[in-house]
């Protein structure tokens, strides 16, 4: 049963279809109660729409995130998996690089130069003396932070649990979380959505923020999930000088609501939830590889754990 | 003697002598004639400056070109040193991936929707999905493939002479030059300017490259010098759709005049020759150190072979 809500289904059953012609699939709407279901692959299911499969097995999330499966009280009990796929870490790592060069290289500036006919060059350090925290070290952070790293950033990372990483800088923690930001120039926030991580990206989260930094303020890229932030708290930082700049790709609601100051606040870019977009017909091959190699007994990759969240 | 024009020559000064306290620096205007002068440290010295100095051994340029010192025709017969600098490559390297990421992740296009307050997810390839052609394999050429490789991107380049590097599709010569344009979806020009490559990027140029690209259409990026391109060709390339979008941070004529139609076409993104400041702190003591190497009867590094023109 392929379960989802707001976006369109119909690429995703083809998808489906195509990568395993031998297995049949049918929406939510068509497969309610059904007992031949054995896996539900669900972006943001109706709630309790799982519950009343009496026979499944595993559900199969469409993206890296599985806040939007977890939402949903009545989600029986079997494992959920999510998505790790090369091309989504690929997407995401490009998004990040991109928007960290963008503001390191002074991008909003000589686009506003350009648009006056400015010929100004801006005070440049090099990358070495820039630190770029990462905020979350799964896949993601951690591709994120080798790129990053071989471009000639110093990196430092946090992570729930502590890590020890080559090169990396680690912090764990709530004591580790204040160190990162206090010694990181552009932070980048891959977390999760949890009950722990929801709204963790507030005034005290800014407030913690590093003030000089040698591109002239604290930076902060959020590609991981709205819920991770407070809109207003972000605003007010800006506004009062806190933070330089900010990326956001994910918001409290998406689609962000027209009237947020945030779509024309000068020190704002916001992408529309387009950093890591699932391609159907390569993540729709990936999701039916985890269920092979479930069915031929292996452990599939990346299966959530309920407690933690991820 | 430090010889300088369209620069500030304080701060090198400054530098210099801070990198070397124990040798003396004078201007170009000092130091005319004066047979105590071993070395050259120049930027597009004033013509003829050099050749009255009897006893110039060394020229050395403050940036990656020589094209600036070349120009002279009365140039004494000394070799040229040009910087060879890992802070030069880093900064340039940034550059090109920031604007290759930009392209590619449609920065240009995002920007208009968040303008215009839409949000709307554009189609968009994986970065192994895209070539990038590099125009150069240099020291330069090569950092940003490594990078551009590392993110994910498949990598072609060329060369004057033939070169064979793992991971990237080698071309020489003008047959190779039309290969490399006919798969690249973004061409980055990292050559230096002599009279063979001068003008290099010209319709005939533009008309071989790629048509139909995932990303849309074929991206140039210029962040060699501007002698390399005929602008009027770029311009008519862009307006009859024959390219679809460019970068250029070099010119034929620098600043870029205020009357060029660049500066506010829709599809060029300009900036002020900014993509691999010469630091004069860092470059200094480079300079210095080739110095000392020269004198303890090493060869330089980055010593320039005045027939190919770099």
């Amino acid at each position: 049963m392929v379960a989802v809500t707001g976006w369109d289904v119909e690429p995703w059953l083809a998808a489906l279809r195509q990568a395993a012609p031998e297995r049949e699939f049918v929406t939510e709407a068509d497969g309610a109660d059904d007992p031949s279901i054995k896996y539900a692959v669900v972006w943001n299911q109706h709630r309790g729409s799982l519950s009343s499969l009496p026979n499944l097995e595993m559900i199969f999330s469409m993206g890296a995130g599985v806040d939007h499966v977890l939402n949903d009280t009545s989600l029986p009990d079997v494992p959920i998996v999510r998505i790790v796929s090369p091309d989504l870490t690929m997407r995401m790592s490009e998004y990040v690089v991109w928007q960290v060069l963008d503001h390191f290289r002074n991008g909003p500036a000589y686009r506003s130069q350009q648009n006056e006919g400015i010929w100004r060059e801006l005070p440049q350090p090099a990358a070495n003396a820039v630190t770029v925290g990462i905020v979350g070290l799964g896949v993601l952070g951690m591709d994120a932070a080798r790129i990053l790293r071989s471009i000639g950033f110093s990196v430092c990372g946090w992570s729930r649990t502590q890590k020890l990483i080559d090169g990396i800088a680690c912090f764990s923690g709530d004591t580790g979380l204040k160190q990162l930001l206090s010694q990181s120039d552009i932070i980048v926030v891959l977390l999760p959505l949890t009950s722990k991580t929801k709204g963790l990206i507030n005034r005290e989260f800014l407030d913690s923020m590093k003030q000089e930094t040698p591109i002239g303020g604290p930076v902060l890229i959020n590609a991981g999930r709205g819920g991770l932030q407070i809109e207003a708290d972000i605003l007010a930082a800006l506004n009062n000088g806190r933070l330089m700049a900010a990326s956001l790709d994910v918001f409290e609601a998406e689609p962000l609501d027209q009237n947020s100051p945030l779509w024309h606040h000068p020190a704002v870019t916001v992408t529309p939830h387009i950093a890591a977009s699932s391609e159907p017909t390569v993540l729709a091959a990936e999701i039916i590889r985890q269920m092979d190699r479930f069915e031929n007994g292996e452990v599939p990759r990346g299966v959530v754990d309920r407690e933690s969240g991820y």
